[in-house]
């Protein structure tokens, strides 16, 4: 869906080859804005933070402003201690030397390996070259920050003004070797306050990025960043409802693009007492490794789904719960006969889509996983540090 | 280690088959005592709870006499409703009129399947059998409440007054398909307070059968029995100690027997601020498929260990913080260098042991679990409800 999507207004980027890889694809990228951004970001929960974790958070308290973001995979410059710290600041400065910034204008965002040192030099070396050769197109700014993920992740909105707000997504989830990390970028040229997006970013990650769930594992260098180039106005509710639109179909492709996974699953939580109490009863059901296997298997097993809402704790009333699998009901107050094999074929799908009720209030939630195949495990455990 | 293990004084068991499952094996077990118990259970915290759960849990509080438990697999009676309820009554009562009690002196615990109704007319025809046939062998009652575990789980320990602990398990830590349950019990002829002995096993329960974790999932029906058929003198803080070490060799069989595991993975964390955020943190390293599948691919990823914790929202303090695998040192305020080769091959062993010292108090826990192979994938997914 990316073929000829362009950047918003105002926005640039590049890409190059620095050699942190063994495989020597593609490893640093650059946005750049030609002016002052507007910008929210939110970070991991881990208490292992990376250095540009850190970093970009105190940025984001300072107040100044921000014209860059530099990226690179390969190496996640995490556990590295004070001179990891040093060495990220240096990754900065070098961008903004490159770009005519002040280093503190620049945000970091790093991603690979954990405990080794940031190999800096080579960084230094290309950053030039990708500051000369900037452009608009969103793909290729897709296709960089990839890590170890099969298919880039892009997605894009264009709101009635002609604001325009494009995604970029790299991650599968959290689950990729060396905790690969998941970095969303939402770009846009709408004008609107920055406490307004500070405030809509949160609760579209909310709903969005971290209703994804693949194996539980959260990275030490998770970010996701709202940037916003001001140019064109915006309605501010319809402005919220394309980022939502554009922040959940990246999370559908990050959990689509999960290790091992074929199928995407896609749990849709009603009826709960709050949306919170919904969405992380959805989360749970994403994340148990019995439904994701029985999803990976085309079995339509409500009683792992059941139960894995249970152990979160969420009160169940059976007698007026009900579960669909694919649209089928299956559970409805007590168990409801259905065709297994049609189900079990009706699952045999790249969209699997369960349905759970609870009958208990008006919270709604979804969650977005994959199911577990026998090549995550192939994958995980083949890998060396 | 079963061997010739016998049960405490004043207990007897007898299983056989009721035709619940289509294998056709042991599928109904009786555990019987001279006398009335003193006794103490656990059950599982999931909110989803099957008809025995609940009953059992209101013979609990109401401080009626017991003198027996009668246990099937191959049918959870859960999600049932109140026709379930009703079922698992006549269960009960049907055991009670084989063995000459009230139906409120027996306890039932059923495991097996979700959501189809107790075929309890199968299990009235063999209970008088087995109430005509009850003996002292510890070895046959472990065999006899397994469902697909791979062996039998038993423990014991003599104090020095002559007092007995035995114990016997089934599950694979709550991750057998259709979520088959982790039932313990533990039989002692020790003569100490039934308050006592709640408090000591709410107490054991939590560093032991409660610190097995297999895939996060927890089954509507797990439930952890402690029966005393008071006999012999003994020292509390003694049989504390024992009871302990009991319940703690049980978590650690059924995690080795965890499904499709290759090796135990044992994780103990030192220098929390406290004893609970020990255990958390414990259970969250071995919670991890990234850590599960190095475990089971021999690879000393200390980053994905480090990362798991962090995930926690434990407090992390990297300069003092160190990490040892197999007792081989590979973090230590910063990373370690060690020898590859070597550490993988003395990580490809029955037990893997993970040590972790957050040098933040002196909080200590310990959790068990297992690698993560393809073989769990192709089990769960090829089970069909």
């Amino acid at each position: 869906m990316s073929e000829g999507l362009t950047l918003p207004q105002g926005f640039r980027s590049a890409s190059g080859t620095a050699g942190l890889k063994v495989s020597k694809s593609t490893d640093c990228a650059l946005i750049v804005a030609d002016a002052p951004l507007r910008w929210a970001l939110t970070t991991t929960t881990n208490t292992l933070k990376a250095a540009c974790v850190t970093r970009n958070r105190a940025r984001l308290e300072s107040r100044a402003p921000v014209r860059a973001v530099v990226i690179n995979s390969g190496n996640a410059n995490c556990a590295t201690g004070a001179a990891g710290e040093r060495l990220n600041e240096r990754f900065a400065a070098a961008a903004a030397a490159a770009l005519g910034f002040a280093p503190d204008e620049v945000l970091t965002a790093s991603t690979g390996i954990i405990g080794e040192p940031l190999p800096v030099g080579k960084l230094e070396r290309i950053l030039p070259v990708l500051a000369g050769r900037t452009g608009p197109d969103a793909a290729a700014l897709a296709q960089a920050i990839l890590t170890t993920d099969l298919v880039p992740k892009t997605a894009a909105v264009t709101l009635q003004s002609g604001a325009r707000l494009v995604g970029v997504a790299k991650g599968s989830g959290m689950i990729h070797p060396n905790m690969a990390t998941m970095f969303g970028f939402v770009l846009t040229d709408a004008d609107l306050p920055q406490e307004l997006l500070r405030t809509l970013w949160s609760e579209v990650v909310t709903k969005s990025f971290n209703q994804v769930t693949v194996d539980g594992d959260t990275s030490p260098n998770d970010m996701a960043f709202l940037l916003a180039n001001p140019r064109v106005a915006a309605d501010p509710d319809e402005f919220a409802w394309g980022l939502l639109q554009v922040a959940q179909e990246l999370a559908k492709q990050i959990a689509r693009d999960g290790e091992g996974a074929t199928k995407l699953l896609e749990v849709r939580v009603t009826g709960a007492v709050s949306d919170a109490e919904a969405r992380r009863a959805a989360r749970a059901v994403v994340l148990s490794p019995l439904v994701k296997s029985a999803a990976h298997g085309n079995d339509p097993n409500w009683g792992r789904i059941l139960s894995s809402v249970g152990a979160t704790g969420v009160g169940l009333d059976l007698g007026g719960l009900s579960i669909r699998v694919q649209g089928t009901p299956v559970f409805g107050g007590a168990p409801v006969p259905f065709d297994g094999g049609v189900l079990s074929a009706a699952m045999d799908a790249p969209e699997l889509v369960v349905h759970i009720d609870l009958a208990a209030g008006l919270g709604t939630g979804t969650a977005w996983g994959c199911d577990l195949s026998a090549d995550y495990v192939a994958i995980n455990a083949d890998y060396h540090t």
